[in-house]
This record gives C-alpha cells, sequence and structure tokens, in this order.
C-alpha cells in the first residue's frame, strides 16, 4: 500500500521520497504509541494513514475480546505485526511462576487467535525489583535510597539465577507455543531496565537462549531503543538473520534528557540520538523483509492527537528507515 | 591498616564482620563520594575513617597544585589508587580533538606527579550530545524531543566511527602515557550514558580497545555501576585479570527510583540491586588484588556529613564487599 506522506523539515538535507508517494506497506502501529485509542480507534487510524499493520498490546485486545479483535483487524484488512507481550518469568516463587506461565499460555493462545505468529515477551526483571506478573505500567517505584540493606548471595539479587530461570521456563512454553503456530519473541532490554524488567539485555544474550529451540519457536526483535547502543550489535544482528530469527523491528529514539519515568522517554525516529541509517542497514542485511513497528512510550506524544502521531510516525519513517530497508 | 567499624542493620543477617576489628586496608575514597570536601577535607576524612587510600578528582588536585596535593596525600600516610579522570576523546573537530590530547597529556603528567599508576578515563559520547572536552557534571541537556530531525548517514550519531577515534586517540596517548608510567584505565559506562558521556559500554569493548597495547599501558576498571547488568561479566572479568588489565575495582549500587538526572543516581552499595557477591568474587578470581574505591554520585550522599558518608561507606565494604574479596 502506498500513500501520500509530506516530509517536513530541514530544508538543506531533502528526504529521499520527499513529495513521492512513500511505500508504507511494512511500518506498523505498536498500540502502546497510541495509548489513549482503543482497538478499533487504532485500527482506524491506522488504515487512515495508509499502513498495513498493527501491533496490539494485550490489554487494548482483552478490552474487545480476542475473538472480536481479531475480527476488528481482519475486516480492516490489516495484518498483526505482533502481540505484545507475555514474559515476566523470573520470580522465584513457585505460584507465582505457575501463575505466570498460565499467563503466557493464554497469551498464546491470543496470538494465535489474531493470526499473528509473534509473541513479544520482556521476561521479567530481578526478584527484588519486580512482583509477581511484573511491574505495572509505568512501575511503582519498589526502593530508594536507604530503604534497604541486602545480605550477602541474596536470591532476590541473583542475576545469573534469574536468567536461568527464564531459560528453563521458556523451555516450559516452547511446545505449548509450537503447537499453537506462535513464535516466543525474546525481547532484550536496554540495561537501564535490568533490574525491574528485563534480565535480557542484548541481542547476543537473547540468542544464547534461543539457540536450543527452533528458529520459529523463540525468536528474537531488535528494538533500536533497547539494542542501539550495543558495541556488539552489527555482529548480533547478523547472527540473529543467519539463524532466522529476527521476529521483528521497532523503532524508535533515544532522547536526552531522560523523562523522569525512563520507561517513557523515547522519542520519535529522528528526535534522539539513534543512527537508524545504520541499524536499519545491518536488519535488512540480516535479511529481514518485516513490518516495522513503532512503539513510543512518551507523555507528549501519549497527548498529541493519534492521527498527528501517525503523520509523524509515517514522515520520520519514510526519512530515516525507509531509504535503508 | 585495620580500625573499628560497627556494622548495623537487619539482625537475622548479622555481617561476618561485626564487632570485629575490620580490614579497611584495600578500600578507598573516591573524592566524587565526598563532593563538597577539598582534597585535604577528604585526605583527613580518610585518614580518621582508617583508610589507606584515596582516589583523588582532578578538579580537587588542581584546586591546591599538583605538586601541593601530592605532597598533602603522601604526608598523610595514603596511596593513590587512582586519578580521575581523562577522556573525552569522540570529538569530530580536529581542534577540539588536539585540545583533547593535550588536556589528557596533562592528566597523564599529573597521575604520574600524584605517585599512581592507574588514570581513569570516560572516553566521551556521541559528538551530537558532547560538547568538546565533554559535558559538564551534571551535563547540560543539549537535546530533547522535537528538537531536531537527522539526517541519514549522520556522523554526529555514528558510534562506530566515535569508537574508532576513540581507538585511535588512546594510540596516540600510549607511548606518552608509558613514558610516564601511568596505566590508560578504560571506563566502560553504564549504556544509559551511552550517548552523551562514553561510548564504551562493556568491559569486553574496553578489552578490545586495550587488546593493541601492553597490560601495564592500557587497562580497564571495573565499576559495579556500570557494567552489574551485562551478562557476559563474568567471562569478561576473568579476560581482563588473565590479561594482567584490572586497574581498579569501583563499587556502588543501582538504585531505584532513578535521580531525575540519572548521572545523580548512584546508591550506597547495598541500597540497590547490583549482587556484590558474585561480582566481587569474579574480581578476586580474576586474581585483582588492589584498591576498591567508593564513587558515588548522588545528593542525598552529598548532602550528608562527610564522616558520616565514610561511616556508612566502611559499613557497607564490610558487610557486602570485604567477605568475598
Amino acid at each position: 500500500m502506498t500513500t501520500e506522506v509530506t516530509t517536513v523539515g530541514d530544508e538543506a538535507e531533502p528526504a529521499a521520497d520527499e513529495g513521492a508517494r512513500a511505500d508504507l506497506s511494512r511500518l506498523s502501529l505498536n498500540t502502546a504509541t497510541t495509548k489513549h485509542w482503543t482497538l478499533r480507534e487504532a485500527v482506524d487510524g491506522a488504515v487512515r494513514a495508509g499502513l498495513s499493520s498493527i501491533g496490539p498490546w494485550r490489554d487494548r485486545v482483552q478490552e474487545v475480546g480476542v475473538p472480536e479483535a481479531a475480527r476488528i483487524i481482519a475486516d480492516a484488512g490489516l495484518r498483526v505485526s505482533s502481540l505484545c507481550r507475555g514474559g515476566f518469568l523470573t520470580t522465584d516463587d513457585d505460584a507465582a511462576a505457575r501463575a505466570a506461565l498460565d499467563d503466557n499460555r493464554r497469551a498464546i493462545v491470543e496470538a494465535a487467535t489474531l493470526g499473528t505468529h509473534e509473541l513479544v515477551m520482556v521476561v521479567g526483571g530481578l526478584p527484588a525489583a519486580s512482583g509477581p506478573g511484573g511491574p505495572a505500567l509505568p512501575y511503582p517505584a519498589r526502593s530508594g535510597a536507604g530503604v534497604r540493606v541486602q545480605g550477602a548471595d541474596d536470591p532476590a539479587r541473583d542475576l545469573v539465577a534469574a536468567r536461568q530461570r527464564v531459560a528453563d521456563r521458556i523451555g516450559e512454553l516452547a511446545p505449548f507455543a509450537a503447537g499453537h503456530g506462535v513464535r516466543l519473541v525474546l525481547e532484550p532490554l536496554h540495561p537501564i531496565f535490568a533490574a525491574d524488567r528485563a534480565v535480557i539485555s542484548t541481542i547476543g544474550q537473547a540468542l544464547d537462549l534461543a539457540e536450543p529451540f527452533p528458529s520459529d519457536v523463540v525468536g528474537v526483535v531488535v528494538d533500536t531503543y533497547h539494542v542501539w547502543w550495543d558495541p556488539d550489535l552489527q555482529r548480533q544482528i547478523a547472527r540473529a538473520g543467519a539463524a532466522g530469527r529476527i521476529a521483528g523491528y521497532q523503532v524508535c529514539d533515544w532522547i536526552l534528557p531522560l523523562a523522569a519515568d525512563p520507561l517513557l522517554s523515547r522519542g520519535h525516529v529522528g528526535d534522539g540520538y539513534v543512527d537508524f541509517a545504520s541499524i536499519t542497514r545491518w536488519v535488512r542485511d540480516a535479511g529481514y523483509t518485516g513490518d516495522v513497528e513503532v512503539e513510543i512510550f512518551h507523555e507528549d506524544v501519549w497527548s498529541a492527537p493519534g492521527d498527528e502521531t501517525l503523520a509523524t510516525m509515517a514522515e520520520r519513517y519514510v526519512r530515516h528507515v525507509l531509504p535503508h530497508l
């Protein structure tokens, strides 16, 4: 699908496609970007903007019920690029672990019902920093200077053990996912979130965890916000591509200063410090031909009218990503 | 040197050395921890607390003049564990690069004059995010959402090129450092600072950069705040030890929520999420026998009386670090 995109901005650097009918056929709206829209509003907005796919979050899907959500999206002629999200598998409490596995099985069924192959997994943080089921969005402060003094060999701070629990539980979920034609897509999160949201911080680490499983059962997603800084990024993206494990490419920017809540500190592509030209070429050269999701958590983006957000998304995609894809 | 340290806190988990005369002979005060103390005040405070070494910042050294600073420290019978800091080598401006190299040569001379072998290097961020000479502390906001739209292939956002400039300039400085008996100690910074302060984010990356040089000319420092999250940490610490390149071990904690300025978001050991037992054992097992510096940037720590800060430092060191060292 093509649509008219008017690029604006720096006159000295016209975008490659300025004035042309831009190809948005691989651009997908992650519904977190238009936080205040219902699923139907997001679907309608994506269609108006000329997109072909959408990446819904489970809360917006559950709001209308999964079968109805599937119908809304299919009726609009959109693909589902991925479902966000499963995960939060790091708890060291047995009951909480069983609940987390059950919830992930439900997420797998939801993904299959929506007709997407890709279930994004945010694996969870240290037991010391995250409750069962994971922190809410935005997450609550669970510690502060001077609140607590840890003992030596504290299991709640044992990163190595938390990562092993992720590996074990991915192993438990993999057959169920495979049986439903769904891939568990491990998402490395920026190390700023290593304590409270994800003990997976790099593509390389995610690939090591994925290795025991078939490539259509466990994959990885490349999210520029989370991995742009990684000195090994080019090599690990190539490795992911060679293994057939790149399940998604998500784009948004690292901006400074950070927002007070760093979870909500993502910028539109081009507003920050990420080198989208290089990373996009690495993803392309790794053989990725799937959708490019825009997933932005930021109060300013959320308070903008949704159609405006989508127009900015499309314009930035055409300027910074599409020429290298 | 030993001194009386009274450990307080959780009665159910007595510290290993509770009530004993603790061995603080490897504990060093980085002067950034007692920000408001002059060098002489910091030296006197360190002596009162029973420490044997100090890690001064250049501003506090220059305040009194380098020879006088050397005399103050030597007269007090303290070692200099390291000098903070050189670096900020990433600029793509030729004049700024020459100025940065000159400043680093001065820092090398200062380190030699102070009698320390270790000059800590914070290598600098992207040209887009850092001025010549590096950002001030605390650094200014140089960008924000929507301020700027980048072009494709923007050199100011080219991480790979910025890292190459670091490699080249370390190469330029190495003979001068070697001639003065000073080691350039590369400090990987947490990826939260990859845009504006350091394009080196991991021990492994620092070791790759160090590899062309002798181990007594280019080394690395392990700072728990910066590297605790790294999935490859144990292996890279072992690699650093095997290569004879561990030039320092700095300890402070990762606390949540982050301070509004994440640069000032470090906590006393034990207040956050770092697994000091594991990391300290990895550093020990890698053969490190040098000083352990405490370097904390946090307004609450800075506003506490210096002697109180040193007492907390010592207590936490004895509880969380010393048993594993």
